[in-house]
């Protein structure tokens, strides 16, 4: 099997080539941003979405955007391409450079970029498996909103999760108020109405999320958007997560306690089926050059 | 002038080459431990201390220590001869390893470890300059006990501190209390009274500030260590910071408002000689091999 190839700066490369400087500001100080992509029928998942949210990224941390959205659609594409990817996730990293270490930053770095294609986890069309959460302290800094790479809270907590046999993490402030999943956005059913937390600097702004509320209002199902309970949950009818990697997945247990009966909920198999149709529905068609 | 020499997983490379896969861990998810020493006299200041601390940070995240703490000492002792270093600061940086992306970590990683020098900020001997101190929220995860590289709350600290003209943050919580300086332990004097936080997961473990703190012991200046707010500090009679790159500094402003008579303190200044004088008294000494 040849190596899988990354986008590294403008080049297509061996993944063994490649690196960036021990100086860079990503790997010294987490100084950097990512973005992560669905892949499907070998296209990228609300690509115009995740690219909004990497310029907030980039503007709440001064680092500059160096490249257009199209011209970055374009060698994501070209990426995909030659990874022969069909479907799976994307991810794009953005650092703000590399120089010698000093906390703060000057306008003279240039940022550096990478972007790799990984296999799916889950087949997009099938009827999807139902997983399990494990709860962890939400430790995470205050700015959760920004899309970073200062993810340790988020390592300790998915690391925790998959010890226990959990496939996500769910994760709790101190004062019992569910916060978000590890690395995807939490939702839960009750009496026929979708419960899910507002956004705010609290939680990252999915974009999987935002897609599938979207989903949610044309089929008029009932939304609730405000902070919730860990209890709360518990005593939920169905209970989901998403997120780009993984779409709409139906959760089964929290910590070892049945959701519902325990099944993928009717509300989850539409909501998944409706993002997927919408996510087709939408894929990014770059303007004429 | 030639390039420096960096240390990188046994090599002694120019710093151009020193480079580490994307796929590190440290740079996609923070998930890798630093330490920072002053280097003095061409040697390694509170070695043993710094090397307590990383074993500690490391077992914290489960990243195994595949070193001796005095094959460490040869090692970094021997970049400090190649870069004929005689003062400033040497940096040591831990990733748990690289391997294609999954928040959830196994055995199998290999940790990958660098370190490079630095020259000195200020000149161990001379009179220390007064250095402004600029405020800003502590926006910090809860496990700052661990001396991980999730450091973009630093980042924007010290940036924000660095464009207002001021050397250092002052890093405040919701509540109005003191936490720590951006990348320093901060401390004040009020009627003979040295005043500093209490150790906890909300600070980092300062080894500077413990050294520090033996030698005002020995001395006889009355400690106190509790949490104090903002309000106390503006009223202080001195104010200090300590790191292991600047060692003991005053502090003269905090947003623009002098401490004190603004200048470096009678307290401040013996603290600052007799750090100095202990840390020449305690250079490490391997055993024989």
């Amino acid at each position: 099997m040849s190596e899988r190839i990354i986008y590294l700066n403008g080049d297509y490369i061996a993944e063994s080539e490649a690196k960036l400087p021990v100086f860079d500001r990503g790997l010294l100080f987490a100084d950097a941003v990512y973005e992560g992509f669905g892949i499907l029928d070998g296209q990228i998942v609300d690509f115009i979405y995740h690219m909004d949210r990497l310029k907030r990224s980039l503007g709440e941390l001064t680092i500059p955007m160096n490249f257009s959205i199209d011209e970055m659609f374009h060698a994501l594409m070209r990426l995909i391409e030659k990874n022969n990817a069909k479907s799976g996730f994307l991810y794009l990293h953005v650092t703000r450079g590399a120089g010698d270490r000093a906390f703060h930053y000057h306008d003279q770095y240039v940022p550096n970029l990478f972007a790799f294609t990984q296999g799916e986890k889950f087949a997009a069309d099938a009827m999807p498996p139902v997983i399990d959460l494990l709860t962890y302290p939400d430790l995470r800094w205050a700015r959760r909103d920004i899309k970073s790479t200062n993810l340790l809270a988020q390592v300790m907590a998915k690391h925790a999760a998959n010890q226990a046999g959990a496939y996500e993490a769910l994760m709790v402030d101190d004062e019992g108020f569910v916060t978000e999943a590890g690395s995807s956005s939490f939702f839960f059913i009750k009496d026929n109405v979708l419960y899910v937390r507002p956004v705010s600097n609290e939680i990252l702004h999915g974009i999987t999320r935002q897609t599938m509320l979207r989903v949610a209002k044309e089929r008029d199902i009932s939304l609730i958007e405000r902070n919730y309970t860990l209890d709360e949950v518990m005593a939920a009818d169905e209970a989901l997560i998403t997120a780009s990697s993984i779409y709409v997945m139906p959760v089964g247990n929290i910590d070892g306690k049945r959701i519902g009966d325990g099944k993928a909920g009717a509300f989850t198999l539409a909501l998944r089926e409706g993002y997927l149709a919408k996510a087709r529905a939408e894929f990014y068609t770059p303007k004429a050059s």
